[in-house]
Order: C-alpha cells, then sequence, then structure tokens
C-alpha cells in the first residue's frame, strides 16, 4: 500500500527548509537540491511542490508574512488606535533574531518581484492588508484624540509603511540605524511626531499646545 | 604597438551595462557574459576586472551611490537645515526612471551585502555619510528653529533614512505607497511634522503652539 502524503506538511517542511537555507547562505548559491537536503528529501521531491526556485522564495516570504500576521493579530488583541499600531510596528521590526532571519527573506523576495509582475502584485496584496489595518489604527486614533486633526495622516501611515520595508534592510544589512535600540528610539522619536499635535491626553505637556488655538478650523493651512 | 586601454573608463563602461542589465533584467539570471556582450566586449574582458558577479553588483551600487551623491550636492549647493533636508530626500526617493533603475540596483546590492560581510561594511560607510549629513541638517534646522527643542532628532533622523531605505523597495515593487505621488506626500507629510512643534518661523499657525508653554525647560517630559 504506498505510503500517504501529506502535501500541505510536506509543503511547509520544505518552506521552513528554505528558510533555514536563506538565513543561513542567502539566495545567490541556493540550489533546489540544497534545500531538499536541508528537509531531509531526494533532490526530486521539491519539484512538484515548487517547480523553480523564485516559486521557493515567493512561497517562503507567504509564509514570512503569514507568521508576521499570526503574532500581529495575538500581540494587538484587545488594543486600538497608536496603542494597536505601536504593536504591529514591533512585530513586524527585525527587533530579534528570528525577525532577523525573516528581514534576509523578504530582501530575497523583493530582488525576485523586483522584476516579476506577478510577484510583485502578490505582494501587493500582502501590502494592502497592512495599509488598511495601520489606515484604521490611525482613524482611530484621530477619533480618540491621540493625534493632531490638521495632518496628512493617510500620508503618515503610508510613510509608516515605507519606513517598515526600511527596517527590513537596515537590519539585515546591519546598519547603524538598523539595530534594536536605534529602531525602538526611531519608532518613539515617530510615534512622539504624531502625539505632539493632539487635543488632550496624556503625554499632550512634552510639546504642549494650547487648546484654543489647535482647535481643527484653526489648522486648515 | 599595444593599444593603450584606459582602465578607469573602462570600468565605468562595464559599471554601465551592469546597471542597464539589472535594471531590465535583474541580477538572478544576470551572467557575466550577458554584461560583456552589454557593453561591447569579449567574455574574458570581464574578469580582470570584476573577478565575480558579486564584485560586478559591488561596482554597480558604489556607482549609484556616486551618482545620487553628484545630484545631492549639485541640488543642495546654498541651502542648510530643512531646505537641504528635503532636496536630499528627493534626490533619494526613485522619483522618476533614472532613480528607478538605481533602486532596482540598491535591491540587488542589499540582498548580496545581507550575506557578505565586507560588502555590508563597505554600505555601511556610505550609509554612515548620509547620516551625518541627515544630523548636521537637522542640527541647522533646530538651530534655526524651524524643528522644535524637545524631540529626539537624531532618532528622527535615523528614522528619516531608514525611510528613504524604504522607498527603494516601495518604488522598485511598484507598491501603492511607493509611487512618486504618494512618496511626495509621505516626504511633506514627515517634514510638517517636524515643523509642527516649532516655536518660531512660517507654517507655525498650522498647528499652534503657545511660545510661553513650549519653551525648552517645559519640554523634558
Amino acid at each position: 500500500m504506498p505510503k500517504l502524503v501529506n502535501h500541505a506538511s510536506r509543503k511547509q517542511e520544505l518552506v521552513r527548509a528554505v528558510w533555514r537555507v536563506l538565513a543561513r547562505d542567502g539566495a545567490s548559491g541556493m540550489t533546489m537540491r540544497q534545500v531538499s537536503a536541508e528537509a531531509g528529501y531526494a533532490n526530486g521531491a521539491l519539484k512538484p511542490y515548487f517547480p523553480t526556485k523564485a516559486d521557493l522564495i515567493d512561497a517562503t516570504y507567504t509564509f514570512v508574512f503569514q507568521q508576521t500576521n499570526e503574532r500581529v493579530v495575538q500581540a494587538t488583541g484587545g488594543l486600538t488606535g497608536l496603542a494597536a499600531l505601536e504593536v504591529f510596528c514591533r512585530e513586524v521590526m527585525p527587533l530579534d533574531t528570528e525577525r532577523l532571519d525573516e528581514a534576509r527573506v523578504v530582501l530575497t523576495f523583493w530582488q525576485e518581484a523586483a522584476h516579476d509582475p506577478t510577484r510583485a502584485e502578490h505582494n501587493q496584496r500582502f501590502m494592502k492588508q497592512w495599509r488598511d489595518s495601520i489606515s484604521r489604527w490611525l482613524a482611530q486614533a484621530r477619533e480618540a484624540g491621540q493625534v493632531a486633526d490638521g495632518f496628512d495622516l493617510a500620508a503618515r501611515g503610508d510613510a509608516l509603511l515605507t519606513y517598515l520595508l526600511g527596517t527590513q534592510a537596515a537590519a539585515a544589512l546591519g546598519m547603524h540605524n538598523g539595530s534594536p535600540a536605534h529602531l525602538e528610539r526611531q519608532l518613539h522619536a515617530q510615534l512622539d511626531l504624531l502625539r505632539a499635535g493632539r487635543r488632550n491626553g496624556p503625554g499632550t505637556a512634552r510639546v504642549p499646545c494650547c487648546d484654543a488655538l489647535s482647535s481643527p478650523t484653526s489648522r486648515t493651512a
């Protein structure tokens, strides 16, 4: 009787093997044979699941994205507004070894997707999910008076998403601005600036604004 | 009599050929033979200058970095503070076709450097130059009262550098937050927030702060 194969779990095993190889050695020298060996399979076992190296990288990126989102759902449970946004940023930023390995996978995927419209579109769907979440949390923050009314909050949210992309490169390349301590300070500085112009709530004293002057009508510059 | 070869100019030609190939086809399929053909040389002509594909990518990244810096020097001539910072950001951000091609080279280099300490260090020296420039312009901005005193300006400058890295990925992958119009809005939103807490100068009315309350001593939260 032929052995039953759980295809979903085999795919998972292979993706985890790619992740280990990418994190350790990078994509330049990665071969299908190497990934098979890492997962404990014969060379031919890979092809039915992932015909090309680009397919493998795409699947591994999807795995990293889903893994990050599972952490985000856990960490943001019950939170709204700036609190949820801050927790989300921390889960995306490469602040520990696991997320640094994720960043290395992200960089590999980017380089593939920059010349592959199908994979770029795949990524766009993922990024839209994050963009929508950031918009929702910022709208809640504005509603709760946690941030100022007068700013282009949509653009600030987009800038934060773009910033989070940058954290992947800064950390994976060991840049000075990419160490966990520096990334934490950068996140604080950005959230502090968002909070600075608000009308009420704790922390307003940091850059105090006159309630009388900072009504929405006076901000239509 | 043997033909005299200008080695520096031949290197430049080869680097420009790599740039065209990378921008058009990406690094995955790039071969030394392809680059030689693009530059109009025989296959063997490449090796004495660039022994490996990684050397070629490194040299092309250096070329892009220097090219960007030449534009920055031109564009920031005579400017200081936030004006210089804004102009610098515009030169680094992929706002036109040429800089989008540069972003594709950057992504290729990152992926190599994430697993190559020597190249990562090479990049760190480059990024330190930009970090120092950003610090200098922000210090001038604070001195001129263009930004608030109470913030962690060093961290905000680092966040801006990290953001600029993110713009490369956002644009090269055609993300929604990476179009020229969106990047322009994001830059404005970030500079507006920086300006918001300042004591004086035009635009303060946008999020007005009481001069009496916003003295440095009252901001030591």
